[in-house]
């Protein structure tokens, strides 16, 4: 089928990559002033892939909406509404089924990016996410792994995951989209903490920190509505390994953090912990490791007796 | 108080350490012929720690059963059942807490080694497990992390993570002694299949690992009539780190296993996938990755097609 990326990043460009390497026909759509787009444009590649002759390379949205009914999202989170508003300018965007592949809650509302995108383009479109475990770098070098496709629309789901799998990546059926969207979101959270204890020379915390970060989002997913195992799964615990354990951004970022680097960047983490503290109050759910690494980044708490007093609080029962 | 730990391993003598450290008396008992005991009465050093001059060293299990109130148990776990008939034989044994400091299941029967344990010594004995991650190189530097303490009774349990809390070690009180020595046991197995990936390259599918993995376990824990969240605590998802992700004995095994070295001595992974493979049939739960494991290990199953298979399963929902 046809089907179009908007966004030209690593994972971006990757996806255009993949839906093309299965057997679809893409259009991969980039900013003109972009410096990825201006480099596919010229080279056709980037640092971890060559994206084939039959991808079609677009600075139009207009075009990029037109050509498929399918349309992967892959901007940054925090961009999404502001760009979900200039999508709902365009014509031709009913019937169109959306999905958003990316991690993260709107720093300022708390809100899911699936209930952001809705709110700007309205009902008429089927709203996706795409989230779940995998690098790159692997699966350009053919090393598989699964990942979960969600909707609140389990016919739309399902049709997805029927055009997308693959034996590069498996997915499963998501149903649970609060649980999913919350858990993948809040793994770049726990990926920062994982890095302040890297930084901290405290890795062994790791496992600490794995086994009461995914108790406190099931807490949060269950207050919101949504089911309390699906922490457990692909989208929050089953990214580990990418995000705790790798040399992600996030990761990176908190290791950095503790060592006193400064960043061009902020982690995606850093504004999905400013959300999750919105979220905290309204649930009135105790969120105390997002919590630590709010205070540390936002409050200049120190640190290490931040993370000590975290893991070793008084005894108590562990559920 | 007074303690005795019986087993003078790595994990055994670092007991006997730690609760000299934290103010008890302290009595650690081993094998005559043992090569650990020999060293520690010589030198009383190990490759990681110098036991202080109070710790009394004994060949002689009367002397340090009727030593002490408390008494922690770390030796191989195989060798559990012929221990413990040992001990019953022994004078003085009423009225003791045993505390189980060793991650296993009787291969031959399945059985939990607190039911082991308790089948050979009688009920007049309290039995505790201890479990959790923590690695002896980080605790003798300092680098604190939490473990649990569980048994059948609560007064039992509070009492003993009473005598042995500290700001090095922080217990939680284990309510699922089912779930928590099955999870124990468990994540060794889980252990051998991430050294697996990693020996095959694929090393991005141990985020599929942690979710997949836990998922199966923690239904074969409900079967038992043990709570299914337990596995995501401290005893089996929260050793991950130390088993998953670091130097672990049956991380290297598995990993070994795959690029063809032979070993002297089998992890306890081993013993403990045979185990869970009589399990699931009695429980008549089905468990993927340990069966996976198995039929790598004792049928000739291809490592990479069979762990392919089991990850890209057909499409389908995640719980």
């Amino acid at each position: 089928m046809d089907i179009s990326v908007l966004g030209c990043g690593r994972w971006g460009t990757f996806l255009a990559w993949y839906a093309n390497k299965i057997g679809h026909n893409v259009m991969l759509w980039g900013r003109e002033n972009s410096r990825n787009f201006i480099g596919l444009q010229e080279t056709r590649k980037n640092d971890y892939l060559t994206l084939s002759k039959d991808i079609e390379l677009s600075m139009s949205l207009e075009k990029a909406i037109s050509y498929a009914e399918m349309i992967i999202i892959s901007i940054s989170a925090q961009e999404l509404r502001s760009f979900a508003k200039q999508l709902s300018r365009l014509s031709k965007m009913q019937r169109k089924t959306f999905i958003l592949c990316m991690k993260g809650l709107e720093a300022s509302s708390g809100k899911r990016l699936s209930q952001v995108f809705g709110e700007e383009i309205g009902k008429t479109a089927n709203i996706a996410v795409w989230v779940g475990p995998g690098h790159v770098q692997d699966f350009v070098n053919d090393i598989p792994n699964c990942m979960v496709i969600g909707s609140e629309n389990i016919e739309v789901t399902k049709k997805i995951v029927q055009e997308l799998n693959s034996d590069l990546i498996r997915f499963y059926y998501g149903q649970d989209l609060i649980g999913n969207e919350i858990g993948a979101a809040a793994k770049n959270v726990m990926g920062i903490a994982a890095g302040m204890l890297d930084g901290l020379n405290n890795s062994s915390l790791k496992g600490s920190l794995m086994a009461r970060g995914t108790r406190e989002i099931s807490r949060l997913v269950r207050a919101m509505g949504g089911n309390d195992v699906t922490v457990y799964g692909l989208s929050h615990l089953g990214d580990f390994e990418a995000t705790l354990f790798s040399d992600s951004h996030n990761r990176k970022f908190g290791q950095g953090f503790i060592q006193g680097e400064r960043f061009e960047k902020l982690a995606e983490g850093v504004s999905t912990v400013t959300a999750l503290k919105e979220l905290s109050t309204h649930y009135d759910i105790q969120l105390p490791i997002c919590n630590a690494v709010y205070e540390i980044i936002f409050n200049n708490n120190d640190p290490k007796e931040t993370l000590k007093d975290l893991f070793l609080r008084p005894v108590k029962f562990e559920f």
